[in-house]
């Protein structure tokens, strides 16, 4: 094991502040790396620091502890995937939108977590991890998720009269289910396993099972009986 | 840390056989006692041994590797909560079964939950966790689970025209939704959290929801447009 300590290797003509960042962006990309196939729980603070080249000590000048970045690495991935949801979502404001933007949102799913696929990697692994603070960072990103789906869904056509607690419990759904394509993503295109078209192919028809059965529900405040699609 | 060695603790007048057995179950019960609020990746054999008051090397006797025991782990814990669905389903083999036996396997499997913790607990956090091994093995279980549930579904009337890839979407969706309720479960009733009713409820109406989706699928080997309820 490499014990040298390398205080002395930022030596850069950069400000301090730059410095300081470009540090702490190190921090985070170096860590996912080292969890491509590890769990949170089993990384050494020094091994941490060694990916950006810096001696333990130095590390809490960045972060308060280890599972505080961690907390800082689920944040940053989960905000990528609510704001790339959200643009998707924004540009299927019109008719037909039910089926449709969640057909497209899938397909953006896929690119992302092909070209994300560390983030996800880990929010899937950490979801039900040994470190509890991730677990709660990230089951509290969830409920965000189920909430803005909750919102977006009671401004489609025929479900404005639903209540809430259905709403929300339909989001659920579809998020579980999201959740659960995504892990499957994840172990696609592997020998004697499922290719990416089938297990977005599946997902999708998913979405369109949920939506069926959401045009033929009864919420308790509705009085009439929408059509989604 | 105690490092002492107990290889004569086991003096009882009882077969090689029986006690053999014996160590056998103290070994995976003292694990699954260990794994109350850790991951399975986080276990030292030293650890395993001494829940049975064997030495380290001993622990050969009983299993090929701490991962081999994780292994078995799984295996007794899907096999009992396969077993106890399957019952379910048995005893709702008439009319009206959709929406009825679903609402009783998940009271069942409400009750299985709470009596069970320990064991659901560590399938729900070495399904993503950092053993390869224990993830296979629960993906693995997961499948059987899916696999069983298609037939299930393929029996009930309306449904029996369906193509296999229909039926298997639809029973991967229904497991998805039960194995985020028993993650739900596992964390309800704290301070903030929702109720287990409120889990089981909220569990019963999503699996309304699907099956009411399935009512309006068109399957393409289907002609006729069956509802199910």
């Amino acid at each position: 094991m490499n014990r040298t300590d390398r205080a002395d290797t930022d030596t850069q003509p950069e400000s301090r502040a730059a410095r300081k960042e470009r540090t702490r962006q190190a921090l985070l990309e170096g860590t996912l790396g080292l969890l491509a196939d590890r769990t949170f729980a089993s990384l050494s603070l020094r091994e941490v620091a060694r990916t950006a080249d810096i001696v333990p000590t130095a590390f809490y000048r960045h972060f308060a502890s280890l599972d505080d970045l961690g907390v800082v690495l689920v944040e940053e991935s989960m905000r990528m995937l609510r704001q790339m949801l959200r643009d998707a979502r924004r540009s299927n404001t019109h008719r037909n939108q039910g089926t449709k933007s969640a057909g497209d949102s899938l397909d953006i799913l896929a690119r992302q977590v092909r070209s994300h696929e560390e983030q996800f990697r880990f929010l899937s692994r950490e979801r039900y991890g040994g470190v509890p603070e991730l677990r709660r960072a990230i089951a509290l990103e969830m409920r965000l998720f189920v909430s803005e789906l909750t919102v977006d869904l009671s401004r489609m056509p025929g479900l404005e009269t639903w209540t809430t607690d259905d709403l929300e419990m339909s989001a659920d759904l579809i998020v579980s289910a999201m959740f659960s394509t995504v892990v499957d993503l994840l172990e696609a295109n592997r020998p004697n396993g499922r290719t990416e078209e089938d297990v977005i192919e599946r997902a999708k028809k998913q979405l369109r099972l949920v939506m069926l059965g959401m045009s033929s529900w009864k919420s308790p405040r509705s009085d009439s009986n929408d059509i989604i699609s």
